[in-house]
């Protein structure tokens, strides 16, 4: 018998779209909001969030079940130590922007998964608008939703770019699509040595500078407005762009690329990060994965490899280049000027 | 640094609808039905389903990544073992009827899941419908699909069920909702003592008989045609219920026990098997979203525990009853009369 191969994996595999769901709408429900600092029992924490009784219990115990909440011998729900961590909306190391984002946006989108493979072609929901980004910026509430996503997946990377890179080499830096400021201010509080600028569209202003003011970094980090296909790049020592180029296509690429070399000084570095793929193209789903967003999200955007990304910052006219692995599925391709 | 939480494992679970997506997409489009025995290069794999070459690259290396397909050093892709023996559509161990109805219909319905959860009710296409099953039934292609799917879902689970119950102290035995037959084919298939009936509504008779004609054994497996709401089931030693209860409310799941305990021998056994939650609703997280899954699909369906299960039983006059283990997140609940 147990030399027959066994479906329950693919299975797995091809119903995990209950699993993520589930997730995403507790996030939207505040479950985790709900239970910050405080456990509740079955029918408290089903008044507090508005459900029905129908599946109120089968929805939380699921939700233990997937070891995002704790239930006590009492019966009472609680937060696991990371959705208390990650998922109160409150906290400053929240992430669940991206969920929501996901949640409002992605899931639906990628239902249509099987057509833009077919065709190539988008299928976010605006199909319509010419540039994805002009849409989502021209709304200021799904403006800061997004920047609030952007956040949550950059953190971690955030945190392991200040750690990796050799900062005492350098005073300046340009964050270029610095939404909210997670990574500026994460490199400024941890190497007080360095002023920082976050370059971004003039929308993102306001909300880049109340992020940079709570965490009581506005004597060291600014904002710089600008659009980086009509304008030049902030001149500084380190360039960071994350999660900038997969948006773009390979002509859109080299040009951002170009753009970074020109405004470094000589010796200064640019830093790409991403879930970037690994070379061989066979490890890294998520960043495969996220090249399949791309496709449902943008016009001609893809994510790439290291290698892929160190051959266009020599074309760019870059000396030096590495990949360096940061958290999870993110790496950070350096290339020295 | 490494003892701060790391939010990669709630990232990969609320985005996990990429990877379910995914393969979903790669089900409907055929891809493992395409790499059948032969390997494939790139360019050929891309005409072959018809894909645009912007992402196909990139799909096919997401599905590398995800272990579904292998990809050789001269750049070939190929069907991995498990996806060659249970996702290319001839095969008599393929499963993924399930995954074309995820792909059809759940993965879009589950998008109203925070709905379901604040009103009670099923999110499925046809709202006003009744009765799903009256719907489902009703167009012939479906019925097929849906019949198909349930056979990829209880494969593995008859088998166990052939293993595990003493079948060598019974004579008959019916399977209740039989749908194409996979449990009494292959019940019957290991056990040539036996013979067994399907029971299932009229439309179902000619998908079943030839289901069990192409397995050679329409001598001892015949189909009886009934609606388990309206008729009473045929007399016989071993009633089998599989994915039946949990469609139904807890008044009709209890009036379907009591047609069970009517129609067996003395000494006869009732086997229902489900995935069925552990009794602690801790652990089976397959268990209890099958149950969000009867909430966004029926109008009052629900899964439960064994312990559950064995109550109702024994409410409905069975003697003595058991918990078993079967494949994956599937049990049987059995009871004596």
């Amino acid at each position: 018998m147990t030399a027959k191969p066994s479906p329950e994996k693919l299975l797995a595999l091809g119903m995990s779209f209950w699993n993520a769901k589930t997730l995403l709408s507790a996030v939207e429900l505040g479950v985790f909001d709900a239970l910050a600092d405080s456990p509740a029992d079955l029918a408290t924490l089903t008044a507090k969030l508005g459900l029905h009784e129908r599946s109120a219990r089968d929805f939380f115990d699921a939700l233990v079940a997937m070891k995002v909440l704790d239930r006590d011998a009492n019966g009472r729900y609680a937060n696991s130590p990371e959705t208390e961590f990650f998922l109160v909306r409150t906290r400053p190391s929240y992430v669940g922007g991206l969920f929501e984002m996901a949640n409002a946006r992605l899931y639906s989108s990628w239902g249509n998964l099987t057509e833009a493979l077919r065709t190539g072609r988008r299928q976010s929901e605006n199909q319509e608008a010419s540039d994805l980004f002009a849409a989502l910026y021209a709304d200021p509430k799904r403006l800061r939703g997004f920047l609030a996503a952007m956040s949550g997946v950059s953190a971690g990377a955030a945190q392991a770019i200040a750690d990796k890179f050799p900062w005492r080499d350098y005073k300046t830096f340009v964050d270029v699509g610095a939404a909210q400021g997670m990574v500026p201010v994460t490199i400024a509080r941890e190497h007080t040595h360095l002023t920082g600028v976050g370059f971004d569209l003039p929308q993102v202003g306001p909300i880049f500078e109340d992020f940079v003011a709570a965490n009581e970094l506005a004597d060291r980090v600014r904002f710089h407005p600008g659009d980086f296909f009509k304008d030049e790049l902030p001149k500084t020592d380190v360039i960071i762009m994350g999660h900038i180029l997969h948006d773009w296509d390979l002509g859109q690429k080299r040009m951002l690329l170009r753009k970074a070399h020109d405004a470094l000084s000589e010796g200064g570095a640019l830093i790409v990060y991403e879930a970037m793929i690994d070379n061989d193209r066979r490890e890294n789903a998520f960043g495969l994965l996220m090249s399949l967003n791309m496709l449902i999200e943008t016009d001609g955007g893809f994510d790439f490899t290291g290698s892929d990304c160190e051959g266009w910052m020599k074309d760019a006219g870059f000396s030096s280049t590495r990949v360096e692995p940061l958290n999870g599925p993110n790496s950070m391709a350096v290339a020295f000027k």
